[in-house]
């Protein structure tokens, strides 16, 4: 066993010495290695249509035959010295778990920025989502041109045109991996069949910390009423969702885009979503008032339901935080800030929030 | 530099003697960690569908609009110390990426394997499928149970019976992750499409050895053919898509599953062929004669397909192998022998084999 500890501490020492060596060597290369102890993937959750009647192996037909679908599919890697709570990162609409992979310039994006940071990784593919497609529900999916919508309501620009100083690499390519990082769904977005499967991951992970970016906002709101092993959630741009007390719920807010109305739960339910730290972030290019252009318009009211969100949980003793990027010296991001040009900052202030809570 | 030079050769040092103290120090625990020099992903080849008109961003349609699909989704790590070649895998029939990753019973897959034996791996998802499933064509998706014709045609046993001595372990769980690694196809399967994309991921990543599994196995073929930067094959239990040359076609091979023909190419392509090395595996429980199980009859044809081809690869100076893995002492392998419970033998016949060619 001595024997052991010293050759382990001389490895140690080792490593740090590699590390530390090979950033001289490759200064003008690539970062350090990732040191993965474990990778792999499962899918979770779901439910199984069985068939009536008797399956015949000789003269196969559906007939007595089964289906699973309605899982989640997970792929997860835990780093050497990995910190005590696994981050779970939830795609929004229209994406899968590429969102967290690389940049659509082809920059680490959080799955490798938090490795790094010794952070356990899961990234999911919600049910009838992407590697997670198995719906027990049927689907008709046709090619239906939308790309320029896409550019606008995910506030690059307003199509054709870039913002001013947005953190988005303007080269061709880049938009090409963009919208190439979009998948159908296969059949409708059930928000409880979603939050169902991400619960049952909570059960099989424990303790973690949930990373929600715009449509998983408010599933994630769900999940964590569902499952106390949501230790925290950090929430990029949750679009809708919002969950009030019975009888406390605001009026719809008017944009644009549409009205936004925020949904109800018992009393007893929220209550569990001021037990936890939240912290929620937006981007910038939000309109102040009123907007013609419904694309950027849709996020003014959802970061004004976010507050008022915010102010009803603290209320009754809850730890919300809403951070509006350009107010925290963050400009040009757009509605997906973790992979923006500037996401190392952004993760930053991620980092710190988890330090301020006693999270890492 | 020369300080650089000493520093480096000591941290390789350190690094054996960490990996040498870590198999004594955690014997009852894990594996060695994966050293991931660059992990991401990408989305490679496709097209682009553009819809008439003008958009306008103030009340947005589908007109003017674009819609990008029909490329391969991409997942990529390269270990420190990397080979020269990188292994390239395709998934088969029904299946995506999972195919390499996790078994179903939670064991390293050839995704780990090979990237502990340092190769560079990248996993595809084809057009049209799992994350890349953003199809030009339109798809109607219905869940109709299947299951049990899986389990036969995969051949891991006729159901609900498993195969005596089969390499799949038995319990519940294992059968649920195995049928829930399926996704649908979104939009028809194109042969072109498919071996297109794959073929710009060879003009990207350069030379590297292709892996294929099932009925990736004729695309590939097609992909060999497309691009000569596929340096080799190595392919798990081809299904169709034989290309012979134009007149040489063997007549259609009956079974019990139906009726198995070839495909013809001009003879300038197929000599393609006939430069690279290739492999081909086939599993167990593949019957010697006319069956009435359809699910395994169907595997004694295109067995006996991949025979002819051979024949013919290397009549014309090609290099191609068929082992048919029992007769190679592996016993008991189903449709997925690098995912079977011995897929660690299963993975060192593949590493002979890539050492004898001189490809690793």
């Amino acid at each position: 066993m001595m024997k052991n500890k010293v050759i382990r501490s001389l490895s140690i020492f080792c490593l740090l010495l590699m590390f530390q060596s090979s950033s001289y060597a490759q200064k003008s290369t690539k970062q350090k290695p990732l040191l993965i102890i474990e990778q792999g993937s499962f899918a979770v959750g779901g439910t199984i249509i069985t068939n009536p009647g008797t399956f015949d192996p000789y003269k196969p037909t559906p007939e007595g035959q089964t289906f699973r679908g309605d899982h989640a599919y997970i792929f997860y890697q835990i780093p050497v010295k990995a910190r005590k709570y696994p981050l779970v990162m939830w795609h929004g609409i229209g994406q899968f778990s590429k969102t967290w992979e690389s940049t659509p310039d082809g920059r680490e994006g959080y799955q490798n920025i938090f490795l790094r940071r010794n952070f356990p990784v899961y990234v999911i593919d919600q049910p009838r989502r992407g590697n997670a497609g198995r719906s027990t529900v049927a689907a008709s999916i046709n090619p239906t041109p939308d790309e320029q919508q896409w550019f606008d309501v995910f506030r690059i620009g307003v199509w054709p045109n870039y913002f001013d100083g947005v953190q988005f690499a303007q080269d061709t390519e880049t938009l090409n991996q963009y919208f190439r990082s979009m998948v159908p769904n296969i059949g409708a977005i059930d928000s409880n069949v979603n939050s169902d499967a991400v619960s049952t991951l909570f059960n099989k992970i424990g303790p973690a910390i949930l990373v929600t970016h715009s449509h998983s906002g408010g599933m994630g709101w769900l999940t964590a009423v569902k499952n106390k092993n949501v230790k925290a959630i950090v929430s990029y741009e949750p679009g809708s969702g919002f969950l009030f007390p019975e009888g406390e719920v605001p009026s719809p807010l008017t944009s644009s885009a549409g009205s936004l109305e925020a949904s109800s739960i018992p009393m007893k339910e929220f209550m569990k979503l001021t037990k936890i730290p939240i912290v929620i972030y937006y981007g910038d290019n939000i309109p102040e008032s009123l907007s013609n252009n419904p694309g950027a318009d849709g996020w003014r009211v959802r970061l004004q339901m976010a507050r008022l969100w915010r102010d009803v949980v603290n209320k009754y003793g809850g730890d919300v935080t809403v951070v509006h990027l350009p107010e925290a010296g963050l400009k040009g991001n757009t509605h997906f800030p973790f992979s923006d040009l500037n996401n190392i900052e952004v993760a930053d202030l991620m980092s710190k929030w988890l330090k301020d809570k006693k999270l890492n």
